[in-house]
């Protein structure tokens, strides 16, 4: 298939805009395999019809097309939110009018929970088709189900009459490929022939989805977090959140998922979920018109994905009230926990799980946890920051290599190699060749009674009854070393590869991944613990609160913190992690272990580096992202920022009743700021508005062809009237209502705190500079970033976008 | 105790600025017993010692004072936060120097970490002693404890050897007052002491209650959380979370609560959290001298506070985030979440309630909910959203009336007076004898096989075995029928003397009585429907989902959902709310029927207005509070708003470099504005920038005491340079160090709603309006609150400060 790609390329000269030069090559052309924007370069045509390409009019705009950005731009949230004002006093004032405009007020009025309803209930659904699908999938690697083949493992066996798992796990109906097609389902040719065919199929669908990827949809690589972050922080990106990224990567995932690579579908999820929320923000207009309200959409989407991806709408909600959004008012909290609460209840009656539970990796343990096991949680907090450091360094690291070497140029061979790798070596290890959610949930498992895992052969006492619930501490027999071991391997390897396979040109999440690394160290962590306490608890530590034959320490506790510690090591969530595994337990009784392990994993990862992986890939990427979080210390003024130094030539300003279209026309065709202020007289330098270039430039094309008298030298007045001009003279062009009468500024002695802090709370474009009244300069959002990477010694030249 | 009470006076000429004219009269003359500030008008001496009064001195401040703010004045948040940066900068660069300022650099960066264990070690042992006592009092209204005086009656007949719950009531360890004054236990003459005994010990704790509060400190009263939201938005009342206060506050606390009145204490905890939060920031310069910060100790604070009343950490931290605080960044989400849980485990290491549960209300269903039942769920909303409105415009007019009416002289004898009534109503009926709490604590119960509660008098299958759980649903016997006439008759009581308690001048929350009202309609609700499904199980409504022998009914749970309809309806929570009962019942099952309730409900009261009651009376008391959901979505200008007005005389500028001391000191005579807008020249009007009348004023008297040569006829200079004088002529005054060169601004066509949004978002104080570079007038908080006010057809003289 031939597509279009462009390629953007960054203005060296210019600050204020970014050029785009249509160019026409085919698809293999693409110059890198990195998973980012501006490396992918570009989105199809289609695409951009799907995605915001139907935001070209607006509503009694003077022009069409006036009042809407251009692709890789920022958004003005002031603007916005001003504009859905008007939108709203216009609706409310025309209600009165009839009962039809009523009823079309209340309509508009709802539309905002019909949204969320929509959002909840489809990402809920494509949550439930993406768990069974994997579940098949990952297990159509192994074998096949003779009764029916579009059962997994699990299901094949659901009815089968054998009473213990393990048992229930070799039902008859359910063969591995070597037992099919030889008939021999043990010795040395089957595992052969099973381990070739497992690996067979994981290049299979790994290719699959990266194919498809390429082809169809550019955009639904990764994980997309960091991108939707930086579309919540008000940057638009066609296509990203369009039709096509959705259904591509709904496909991709299942396929990236089941080939059995170090990767999660959480992070997709949100991804899709937001998608989901770009969609049905297209049936309302209120939405799709304007991208300030579309991005409250957006936030609540993320929080539905969450909640989808763990069962956790509560740590939906704060997932994207701290770490996805920007812009979060009330409002949207609300409606974020309603569109979280219908996903979850959709997913739920879907019941992909098959235990009506909403979780994960629901898990229950039945013995408290005691001050002394603060010492190995604390232990596991520092183990976790230490992996979320290694991790997004040599993540980052191979990143920037495969964008900027050769390596970049053949992202399916990558894809292929990884997965191949992956498979010969996981293959051969029982906890790796599972799926990892698999994995994660057996490793939070408590022993219970009935468990028939490696990981709970303990050797019991055969004098003891065996009661369900509270089985005392127990020496471990072969089965557990034997696991350890294995345990052991499956933690290097999963560490290796991940780094490797987090970026690549597949859908990738990192939540699973991360947490599984957390969880098979704090399950071993947790296994030494309990048999020091069995055999030594007559130690000092051990002593207070371990007595023989008690049920002392949980290893599955260890897990869930270990996972913790991990993913917040990576991520550096707090809060919303530590209610998205208290709603995976379900109780407050273990928040305490998990937050002293969130809280260390942070303090030790930030100690090497304030930015999560996110912010790392946002970094990497250039995207225009202003931080919450980052606190701007140091002690520049607003003249230090603002445009134009004092080296440069003066800012290119219109006069309000002097300037000619010729003028105008030259300037917009020598520059390329995105706007420029209008003042009184160049001698005077008072300022009276600011016009964007886009509206300038639809204003006179539309002028020239529309309206009689309007030539080269006819004079743009920017005043309340213009003069009346006898005919012959050129007649004049008034463009006042173009004209932003209120544009934002600040006095040149402006702290940039403060001006960093103005533009991230009101979400501003740009912000005039002023001395006692005469206008000095122009900060971009551009400006402010670029200024605090310098101020942090970074390469400000890294921000590709304004 | 002859204390000093202040009065303040509305200013009705002028809007910059409130004067205070401290007036010296005796206790018994304060105008009102309504609890409010205005009313109470004035803090003694000493807790203005103790509250804010330590602020006073500021490092490196060009002159002592400068930098604070007055009583009942608005902060501006843009300079705390810069303020707090430049201490963040000084103390980084120094700790370079040394090991010993590295240290104090380390621990000025763990600061807020300690305050927080602080407040939630404080609050939760508060919380704690304020459970047992409350528990205790309201015990000893009814009878003693011979074993051991200071036990209640449950701790008294813990170790009672009767085995049911009935008998065990009547362990003969505990005595009531008529058995122990004359020996018969039964009879009339007893009923008759007993009744006259409690309503005395009634009376006697809020004859104290009222007193102590009117005594010692009168901002102990109502629920406090009004005045928190204006302190939280910036706002300063010295002495409104100060040491007195504290301590009065939960000594009435308890008075108040084992009085019998209808009221809880979840509110007041909140008010008693924050005031631990004011506390610990002394400790710390950092918390102590930035009026910002310490809000955000506060936000956190008040968290801890819901967390401790409710058991429920993350119900807290929602609450504050959604209904209390102000500026809520991420930093303070977590450090809430860290304060909540340390309050809460440190009142569950407590342990009040006898149960080792941290929430207040523990509940466990066995049966899950139907589809059909939703219906009864939305009316409990509709209940909840009509009661609100009825709660809210009913308790505004009385309070109004209160502070406008001889009433309110008489706050002692209104508290009496009430206290009465409610006493000698309550008595009779055995479900408002009781505390509030307890009441609400069995009608959530599920009817388990154990219950000996007259609400669990059904009719018994004899045939039937009788497991432990899923017990069917039954007929009820008559105690139920009884049951259910003491209930509708607790109801009316419920509603109309809550209405009547709320504002009085003692501690009172609003959050219990409104979960009783909607927890007793709820549970008779819920008994209607499960004796309608029982006799009625082939109607078509119940027929698919009840069939006989079932448990089908929950009662309990309706109580539950109606509660939180009822609490929603007044206090319009929504997130929170059903995040609380969430915590409650510690299980995602109920979360649907809560939120169908929870949205009816706000809905429905918001139809009939939009504040709920905290806004309700931060509007009666006139508090100058910016609500963060008020959308402002009218057409006027900034140039609308902003003084002077066009009748008006022009706004009182000072110029850069002719103005004398004299003039300035004749102007801060004749003005009472906060500030001055200083400009180049009289004639060109170019705004260089503002600066504070508290700060000149300062700044004078300093150097007019410290510097030679300064006079009346110095020229005050705010240019970078001062002329050199020759030595004869008076001094030029160089005040740049105290002008702001960095007002905010805005031109006279911004549109209000962005001038509103950048004043709710900044957190400014004032704002100049210029027009293409001159100043053209200033636009204080004050004029934004008054204009909305007036937009919304609202008495705009109602707002009080500024």
């Amino acid at each position: 298939v031939a597509l279009m790609w462009r390629e953007i390329r960054s203005n060296s000269a210019d600050d204020v805009t970014q050029k785009l030069h249509p160019t026409c090559s085919s698809s293999s052309s693409s110059s890198s395999s990195s998973c980012s924007v501006p490396g992918v370069s570009g989105a199809t045509p289609t695409e951009e019809m799907n995605g915001a390409g139907n935001l070209m009019d607006f509503l009694d705009e003077p022009f069409p097309d006036v009042g809407t950005y251009e692709d890789f731009h920022t958004i003005d949230w002031l603007r916005e939110k001003s504009r859905d004002t008007d939108r709203h006093r216009k609706i409310t004032s025309k209600s009165k009018e009839s009962i039809w405009e009523l009823i079309k007020s209340l309509l508009d009025a709802w539309s905002g929970w019909v949204v969320m309803l929509l959002i909840g209930l489809l990402s809920g659904t494509l949550a439930g088709v993406i768990d069974l699908a994997v579940d098949w999938m990952t297990d159509l690697k192994e074998g096949v189900c003779l009764s029916a083949f579009w059962y997994s493992h699990e299901q094949c066996c659901w009815t089968s009459n054998e009473t213990t798992f393990d048992d229930r796990d070799k039902c008859p109906q359910w063969q591995k490929w070597a037992e099919l097609m030889t008939g021999h389902a043990e010795g040395a040719g089957a595992y052969v022939l099973n381990y070739f065919l497992y690996i067979l199929w994981a290049l299979l669908f790994s290719f699959l989805a990266v194919s498809l990827v390429r082809v169809f949809a550019p955009y639904a690589c990764g994980s997309g977090i960091p991108e939707i972050k930086t579309i919540l922080s008000g940057f638009i990106i066609r296509g990203y959140l369009g039709k096509w990224t959705l259904l591509i990567k709904t496909v991709t995932l299942v396929l990236a998922v089941s080939s059995g690579l170090s990767l999660g579908k959480e992070g997709p999820l949100v991804h899709v979920a937001c998608c989901c929320g770009n969609l049905f923000c297209s049936l309302f207009s209120k939405y799709s018109k304007n991208e300030g309200k579309r991005r409250e959409v957006l936030s609540a989407a993320a929080a539905a994905g969450v909640s989808v991806a763990f069962g956790a709408p509560i740590g939906g909600v704060l997932f994207s009230l701290e770490e996805v959004s920007y812009y979060f008012p009330l409002k949207t909290l609300w409606r974020s926990f309603f569109a979280a609460l219908v996903a979850a209840f959709t997913l739920r009656s879907i019941n992909p799980f098959g235990n009506s539970r909403l979780v994960l990796f629901y898990v229950e343990y039945h013995t408290p946890w005691y001050m002394a096991e603060l010492v190995p949680f604390i232990l596991l907090g520092v183990f976790g920051g230490l992996w979320g450091t290694l991790f997004i360094r040599a993540n980052i690291a191979w990143c920037r290599r495969r964008k900027t070497t050769q390596l970049g140029k053949y992202p399916v061979l990558e894809v292929i190699a990884v997965t191949g790798i992956t498979a010969v070596l996981a293959y051969p290890n029982p906890y790796t060749r599972r799926s990892t959610s698999e994995l994660i949930s057996e490793l939070f498992n408590d022993c219970g009674a009935l468990e028939s895992s490696q990981l709970c052969d303990y050797i019991n006492n055969p004098n003891m009854s065996r009661p369900v619930d509270d089985i005392p501490d127990r020496p471990a027999g072969p089965g557990v070393y034997n696991a350890l071991w294995q345990l052991a391997l499956a933690l290097v390897f999963k560490i290796v590869i991940t780094i490797f396979t987090f970026g690549m040109k597949i859908p990738s999440g990192l939540f699973i991944p991360s947490m599984a690394v957390g969880a098979i160290a704090g399950r071993i962590v947790g296994i030494a613990v309990e048999q020091m306490a069995y055999h030594h608890h007559d130690w000092i530590i051990f002593k207070n609160w371990c007595r023989p034959g008690a049920d002392c320490v949980t290893p599955g506790l260890y897990a869930m913190v270990g996972a913790a510690a991990c993913l917040g090591g990576v991520t550096r969530m707090t809060v919303s992690l530590v209610v998205i595994m208290f709603e995976l337990t379900g109780g407050l009784e273990y928040i305490v272990p998990l937050m002293a392990a969130a809280v260390t994993s942070k303090w030790v990862a930030d100690a090497f580096g304030k930015e999560g992986i996110y912010e790392s890939h946002i970094q990497l990427n250039g995207y225009p992202y202003l931080d919450v979080r980052d606190e701007f210390t140091h002690r520049t003024l607003a003249t230090d920022v603002m445009r134009p130094r004092r080296s440069e030539p003066p800012l290119a300003v219109l006069t309000q009743d002097t300037t000619t279209v010729e003028d105008v026309e030259t300037l917009i065709k020598d520059t390329d700021y995105n706007g420029f202020p209008v003042v009184v007289s160049r001698e005077s330098e008072r300022l009276i508005g600011f016009v964007q270039r886009r509206d300038l430039t639809l204003a006179i094309k539309n002028a020239r062809q529309k309206q009689d008298g309007v030539v080269s030298s006819s004079v743009v007045y920017f005043t309340e009237d213009a003069p009346q001009l006898p005919a012959s003279n050129p007649q004049p062009l008034k463009l006042r209502r173009i004209l932003n009468l209120s544009p934002f500024t600040v006095t040149d002695h402006t702290p940039m705190e403060t001006v960093v802090d103005i533009f991230r709370k009101l979400g501003l474009r740009q912000c005039l500079v002023t001395r006692s009244g005469r206008l000095l300069g122009i900060i971009t959002k551009k400006d402010v970033l670029r200024h605090m990477a310098q101020m942090m010694n970074q390469d400000p030249e890294s921000i590709m976008f304004n």
